[in-house]
């Protein structure tokens, strides 16, 4: 069997007849061993089923997971991988909107493994016993591909390598995003879009949440709300501004509703145990589900689309597709008539309970299996036990479409739910999580491990979704959010305004600082970003991707952004600092607050508490490393980029690649892109500073440097060059 | 009118004819002014309603409020006083069990207040203005009493002279209490005893949760579960253990059923609008909810304890009297009505949400709305409008009951509802919290918030009450819970058990060395607490109260235990360390993991990652202090202590005073009690040791002391004194 060459050290251990859940790239070929030869865990089947024990050394670490709840280290918690559209995200919540088996093991011993199957698992992580992680598995058919090496680093890349690499949006979904769930009408979204303008605070989008819809019906438009819809996108974007509408999984019962007329006709919807097309419960009362796991109905799917791409739509959100399913009717009969019983009598105490249990009939597993689906090889399979595919291919329907629909434009999409895989298609956003502080550090997590998981373009609901958000939470928030490559900013109907201008004028002025520095950072991001893809490592990476120290492992509240900066965002209310913990090398603080102004002072490597006023940020420049910085614009594309600030901590020598590319086509896979390679070296007479420029099919539009560099005595040198 | 002389600073601005609540004490007399000359406050009042407004500056810190979520700090949340039966305990809660309107501001201007008024306010602390404090009151009437001196000490001084002495408890309280709901009968009580005592690990108490009545009924005992019940309860004794049963608000409509036909006979129930007894439901189905308001109501209550002290029991915890409210019967009617309207539809989509909506029945504020009570002066109040005194009067009646019935012991008394004031009849615990780390974290900020309000004997559940424990988050709850003077390890029937030994035997080794340094070191906390309340100052006390410098004003994490020792809890998951704040003075830091062995290390004043392996507690002994340690025991009274450890930090001179009485009676008031004051001074020669006895009519039982001091440079000293 033919070795793919980056993975030399990644082996699939098979047991059973697995499905092929078309996580793993289809072009490459692994060593496929018996799941009995597996090393280091004790593998037990029996009835059916698989239990995989673990025994974790005292100071071992347990990573991955993706969108998980908890630490960064999942040690400590049961997790389960079984997509599930639940709020608000309470700590002890198992599993959220996507499925992403695949982790790591740091300590005494490392290796990694992606266990590729696409339905429940538990993973108890030392959550029953202390020192055992133990993997439950309610099949013997399942692929586990072991990454037996030992860095974190490299067991990223070879999981990578398997299952391909990171989607690449357009660029202008580097820009900020708005989002309410809704705003109602045109003319809401002109009056957002104004006034973003009016204050002078970038955007680059707005969200359109399910009230655009007629009935929630999905690929109808409500032209009473958005009336001459092709010609207010067309303004929108002459204006800078994107719109975003969100599509949802389920559709609505409805003869003459054509999507319906069409799915049934073609016969495409998923199947209940009598044959008949499966009805369950989401927004538009009674829907039929689209059975994603064939060609033609992910085909047919994605072809819809259109409907807002030919009036100019180059975005989307797919929702509720874990899917979401509110209720059956048969189990809502059965709960209906045990609610009638208990409620019928008249001195009810303690029962009262069981109304409140019966009543919770969102999601309920047994939905999930009273559906099947019918792979492309023509097996019908129960639908639970693919339930992680179901947005994965949904998404993946929507992405192959999309291409076509937008010949030569990336198109940008966002899917809720999500499988590992998933990542080469779309970004995700992390779903309904509330204005919590504590969500605001788990976003932390988050963002690295689902980094981890490929999954590079993602963010939280920035502000949170559910609850009220404060001013000051909303300040440190976008403060994290600027670090997100997708940074939107959305929240509940039942919630207050969570616009930028939506508090204090204080307030109105540092968020729009944050984003005035989210944008000078776009050259550096996306810099950043394109060579995390290619060379398949994380974007936003923990520090123990890149330092040894003891201490470097055990940090999880701070993050490498690119290679140069360290940021230690603040999550903690009424803060005027915080502890960091800066390893190994040596560090140029840069307490961000303008683009404009910096004050920039060297500190040793160690630990401390750092001030960050309510405007600041902790970020960090590492010793001889670069960063450039534009001027800010109101959106992504308003004007070409021209001149760059070079930001640098050179006590020796340092280099930047600053890339570039049109931001919108697919040309940079024929290297239709430009690279700037600035060096910084010090030397007795100052830091000098060369530049190489690399064009293939595209030009640099960059003519002008405006360098800054810092010395290990915090001494500035100041030029410029010109290109 | 008098001026009672500690409160010189106190002034109470009365607006209208406020209800009189019996939080200030009745003896206390001060200065009664119109709200109108209020200082510092913007007061508006329309439609019967106030607005108090207070313009805080950039870094104003604004504390207090008991019992509530969120940072020490309370800025940046919505709060609100109402009390309420309410879990989970999720972030943007804004009220729980009892309400503490007792606050004070430090920062450019200090002061503080406490609103006198029983019922609901809403307290928006720069939650939805960053630097606005604006308190909402549905009423003109109401009594501020402004503390109007800048430092928290003497603040929170005044209020306790306000409102009282805080409530000590036996001696035996400070022990270990171990309870989950329910331990189901006798033998399974006595199996959990049997354990501790068989495994080595101290217990003073197991607690009775509601499956021990008979159908959930108050002043009932299931026989069958418990039958000999005073033997029992004296046999338990016997081995050390006290039982705790719990006991509700609501009297259960039974017609045979002993107190439901002394409640009616004597009209003692609340009345609903139509004069009749107000019916709602609790655990048992419908009750009546007894009319605490009335003195004659109060006793009667307090007098059925008697039921329990007459068989030997010295200890309670009433549960339910915010009160909670399940449903009332007219609500349910509706209801059901509107439930059966939507859920009789065959097609039911967002909708849905509304069903949801309706059966959130609980707690209701209409209900409290709906009855009314009657206070002694014969005024008819409607209940809402003195909601949050339900708790305070039912557990004052208790409270004055329990000591007839107990005459020369002190009872045993914890309320889950309570309003300002309760502190001086009982202890509280803070409800049903959830194993979850961010709870492990709140706990501390409540202990220390309580304490601010006189609830110096308070806990929470340790290890969390509702969701699972993971055995990390059960050592490092029960690290914390060592300094917690209730100390309460309780849990839901339906999670995991959380008894010391149901984890794995590592955990089991290391929660016996924490209930042995726990017992260990109650000398020094009965010694503190004692003290504190005599000098009415926080037992738990944050470092601001202590320590000036700019640092010290942010920690929310780190506390005073007492005036030697400050703890930094370890509240993170797979935590190796923690950062730490060391204020001004040298600090002797203790890593406590057993009461055996200690490893010193002198601690400069700073900031610091200091190490704290599971095992490990981060304590730290303040420069020129002392404390004192005992041996472990198996249970408070096991034998009386005669010999301690006097530790000491000693770089000058020190001082502590140790103190005894016989933990059990009342005999302290009259001055039955002992103190030995111990003092070390450094000399050239070493450190020297010296004691002064102090007997009143008890004598005192220590008669040696085994020295271990250290000086600046971590050198030992040691040597014994006999008394």
């Amino acid at each position: 069997m033919m070795q793919h060459r980056a993975l030399l050290h990644t082996i699939c251990y098979r047991s059973g007849a697995p499905f092929q859940t078309n996580a793993v790239l289809p072009e490459i070929t692994v060593d496929i061993r018996p799941a009995a030869a597996l090393p280091y865990f004790t593998i037990t089947q029996t009835d059916g089923k698989t239990a995989l024990r673990y025994e974790l050394a005292r100071h071992d670490r347990v990573y991955g997971l993706g969108e998980q709840l908890g630490g960064l280290n999942k040690r400590g918690k049961m997790y389960r991988t079984y997509n599930t559209d639940i709020s608000p995200h309470q700590p002890h919540i198992e599993t959220l909107y996507g499925s992403h088996p695949f982790l790591f093991i740091t300590g005494e011993r490392g290796f990694g493994f992606f266990l590729d199957y696409p339905s429940e698992m538990m993973f108890d992580i030392s959550h029953t016993h202390k020192d055992i992680l133990e993997i439950t598995i309610p099949s013997q058919d399942f692929d586990l591909y072991l990454f037996d090496v030992s860095e974190p680093k490299q067991i990223v890349r070879e999981y990578l390598t398997l299952t391909g690499s990171p989607y690449i949006p357009p660029k202008w979904a580097f820009g900020y995003q708005q989002c309410r769930y809704s705003y109602p009408d045109a003319e809401t979204v002109q009056a957002i879009a104004t006034k973003f303008r009016e204050l002078d605070i970038p955007c680059d989008a707005i969200g359109m949440d399910i009230d655009y819809m007629v009935n929630y019906k999905v690929f109808t438009l409500d032209d009473d709300k958005f009336p001459k819809f092709a010609e207010f996108v067309a303004q929108m974007k002459t204006n800078g501004f994107r719109l975003v509408p969100i599509l949802d999984a389920g559709v609505k019962v409805e003869p003459g509703y054509a999507i319906y007329d069409e799915g049934k006709a073609n016969d495409y919807f998923c199947k209940d145990e009598q044959g008949e097309d499966f009805v369950a419960a989401v927004w538009p009362g009674l829907c039929h589900f689209p059975d994603f796991l064939r060609e033609e109905v992910r085909a047919w799917w994605g072809k819809q689309y259109r409907f807002f791409t030919d009036q100019g739509i180059e975005g989307f959100w797919n929702d509720m597709n874990e899917p979401a399913i509110f209720y059956v009717p048969e189990k809502m009969k059965q709960a209906r008539e045990k609610i009638y019983a208990i409620l019928s009598k008249d001195d009810i105490g303690r029962e009262l309970t069981e109304v409140g249990d019966t009543m919770e009939l969102f999601n309920r597993r047994e939905y999930f299996k009273a559906f099947s689906q019918r792979a492309d090889d023509g097996r019908v399979v129960n639908h639970d036990a693919v339930h992680n595919l179901y947005a994965f291919d949904m998404t993946r329907g929507t992405a192959e479409q999309l291409k076509l629909a937008m010949p030569g434009t990336r198109y940008f999409l966002l899917s809720r739910g999500s499988y590992a895989g998933l990542h080469r298609f779309s970004g995700i956003w992390t779903g309904d999580n509330s204005s919590w502080w504590e969500h605001l550090e788990v976003n932390i997590h988050m963002l690295i491990s689902l980094n981890f998981a490929g999954f590079f373009y993602t963010g939280a609901d920035t502000g949170g979704f559910g609850a009220e958000v404060s001013p000051e939470l909303m300040i440190r928030w976008m403060q994290l959010g600027m670090f997100s490559p997708l940074f939107r900013n959305h929240t509940w109907y039942g919630s207050r305004q969570q616009e930028p201008w939506s508090f204090d004028p204080e307030t109105t002025a540092i968020l729009r600082d944050v984003l005035r520095l989210r944008y000078a950072m776009i050259p550096y991001a996306y810099s950043e970003y394109m060579r995390a893809v290619r060379e398949l490592r994380p974007f936003i990476a923990p520090l123990f991707f890149e330092f040894s120290g003891e201490r470097s492992q055990q940090v999880e509240d701070q993050f490498l952004y690119g290679e140069s900066l360290m940021i230690a965002p603040v999550y903690t209310p009424n803060a005027r600092g915080r502890f960091v913990h800066l390893p190994e090398s040596r560090w140029l603080r840069w307490n961000a607050s303008r683009c404009e102004d910096r004050a920039m002072t060297v500190m040793q490597p160690d630990d401390y508490y750092v001030s960050a006023d309510i405007h600041e940020v902790p970020m960090f420049l590492r010793e001889n490393r670069l960063c450039v910085l534009a001027e800010p614009m109101s959106h992504v594309h308003e004007q070409p980029i021209r001149k760059l600030t070079v930001l640098g901590f050179v006590t020796n020598a340092a280099e930047f690649v600053y890339y570039e590319d049109d931001g919108a086509s697919y040309g940079y896979r024929d290297g239709q892109c430009a690279e700037l390679t600035i060096r910084a070296r010090k030397t007795a007479a100052g830091i000098e500073v060369s530049c190489e420029k690399c064009e293939h099919g595209y030009a640099l539009q960059i003519s002008e440097l405006a360098c800054e560099f810092y010395d290990e005595h915090g001494k500035q040198f100041r030029s410029s060059v010109t290109l």
